[in-house]
C-alpha cells in the first residue's frame, strides 16, 4: 500500500448526504439519521466499524497464515456502544471473531488478536487509549 | 441514532477480500493490495478516511446551519500519510474542507471545524492524541 492515501466526501443534499470515495473503489452512500438527515445510507461511525472489523479480520487471517495455520473462512462481528454526552463516539467496542480452521490451535487465535491490536491492525491501534476494546473468538472446525 | 451499532466483515476468497456491511447499508468490499490481496476493494484505511471525511462533514454543515449561515455545497478531501512501521497508521491526516455559501465567514467557518474537532465528530475524536491532524478551508461564494 503507498504511503499516502486519500478519500473525499461531498455533500450531494440540502442536509447531510454525503458520496464519499477513495481511489477507483466504488462509492459509499453516508447519511445522519433523522431529523439531521434523512438515514439514507451509512452513519460515519457505521463506516468506522466496518474499516475496524475488515482491519481487524486481515491482520488476524494474515497472521495465522504466518503461523502456517489454514483460515477456511473468517468472520467478525462488531458492537459499539456509544458515548452518551457530545462527542458520541464508541466508549466500548465488543469484536466477536469466528474462525472456520482444520488446525488453528486457541492459543494460536489469542496470538494473532493480540499482535493485531499491538502492532498490526492501524485501525484498532489509531483508537487506542480513546476506545475501550474487547473481544471473543470461536473456532469451527472444517 | 441508538446507542449500539453493529457491523460485520466476512472474508469472501482464500486470500483477505473481505465483504463489510452495517444494518441495513448496501455492503462495501475491502481488500488488501497484492501480494497480501488482491486490491480488489477499499483498504481499510481508505474507508477509515471515508468515515472521518463524511464525520467532518456531517459535523461542520451542522454547526453552520446551527449558525443560520447557509451550506449550499461541501466537499471534504482528506490526505493521511501512514507511518513507515507497523502498525502503519496515519500519523497525520490533512483535511481540505471547500464550502460554498452566500454567507458564512471565516470566522464562522473557523469556528465550526473547532467545534467538530473537539466535540461534536465522533470518528475524530477517537483518534485523538493518535494522529495529527490539520486542515485548510476554502469559502466559496454562490
Amino acid at each position: 500500500m503507498s504511503q499516502q492515501l486519500t478519500a473525499s466526501a461531498e455533500m450531494v443534499n440540502q442536509k447531510v448526504k454525503f458520496i464519499g470515495t477513495s481511489g477507483s473503489n466504488p462509492e459509499v452512500t453516508l447519511d445522519y439519521t433523522p431529523p439531521i438527515g434523512d438515514g439514507e445510507g451509512y452513519t460515519s461511525l457505521e463506516l468506522f466499524l466496518v474499516s475496524l472489523a475488515s482491519c481487524a479480520g486481515t491482520a488476524i487471517a494474515s497472521l495465522l497464515r504466518k503461523m502456517r495455520k489454514d483460515v477456511s473462512g473468517l468472520k467478525i462481528n462488531v458492537k459499539g456502544n456509544r458515548k452518551e454526552q457530545p462527542p458520541t463516539g464508541f466508549e466500548k467496542i465488543h469484536m466477536e471473531i469466528i474462525l472456520k480452521s482444520k488446525d488453528a490451535l486457541e492459543s494460536d487465535v489469542k496470538k494473532a488478536i493480540s499482535l493485531s491490536e499491538e502492532s498490526i491492525c492501524p485501525v484498532w491501534n489509531m483508537i487506542k487509549h480513546n476506545v475501550e476494546i474487547s473481544s471473543e473468538y470461536e473456532i469451527v472446525r472444517v
